[in-house]
């Protein structure tokens, strides 16, 4: 569940939201974006929690990768329907990775 | 809840971690680093959600400003009963925010 990502640099996507009451769509859209992602050229992991603030980051090989991520048909028709619908509020910030440390 | 970040450039600390099953201190400390970290000087806001994995992020103005709080005494020995009692796994990821957008 902790992504296991390479040795830096390498690119993270900070996805922070919150959810308005609309459930319809919501978590089947969760899961087909995480499997979407992963498909994609230079996708390296993800991790994601909520507890009223949700924060999901995925990590990119490169900003190439993400902006093609970014520019996904499939993906962003989702970004479309969140901020219609699914989010009362988000803020997306893209940041390079310089280091790392833990435990695995 | 979402942090009001200023313009990019800035970093972020992505803290993601698995808990243990001890609870003993976990939530005073957990509350009290948010406290501390406000504090320091370069500290911009932060982010926290749980859902069996956690994910706490911290935006800082600087790296000196980073660095100066992973040393910081009282946070050393939260990091080291982190380790030793609370946390099963986790990893830091230091990383510099490029670029943001979203509602606000």
């Amino acid at each position: 569940m902790i992504a296991k990502t390479p040795v830096p640099p390498y690119y993270a996507v900070i996805f922070t939201s919150l959810r308005t009451e609309v459930e319809e769509g919501y978590a089947e859209m969760a899961i087909r974006m995480v499997e979407l992602a992963s498909e994609q050229p230079g996708f390296l992991g993800v991790e994601s929690a909520r507890s009223g603030l949700g924060i999901t980051v995925s990590y990119w090989a490169s900003e190439e990768a993400i902006r093609n991520w970014k520019v996904n048909a499939e993906h962003r028709l989702a970004q479309r329907y969140g901020h219609e619908k699914w989010y009362s509020a988000f803020k997306t910030r893209v940041a390079k990775v310089e280091r790392d440390y833990g435990t695995e």
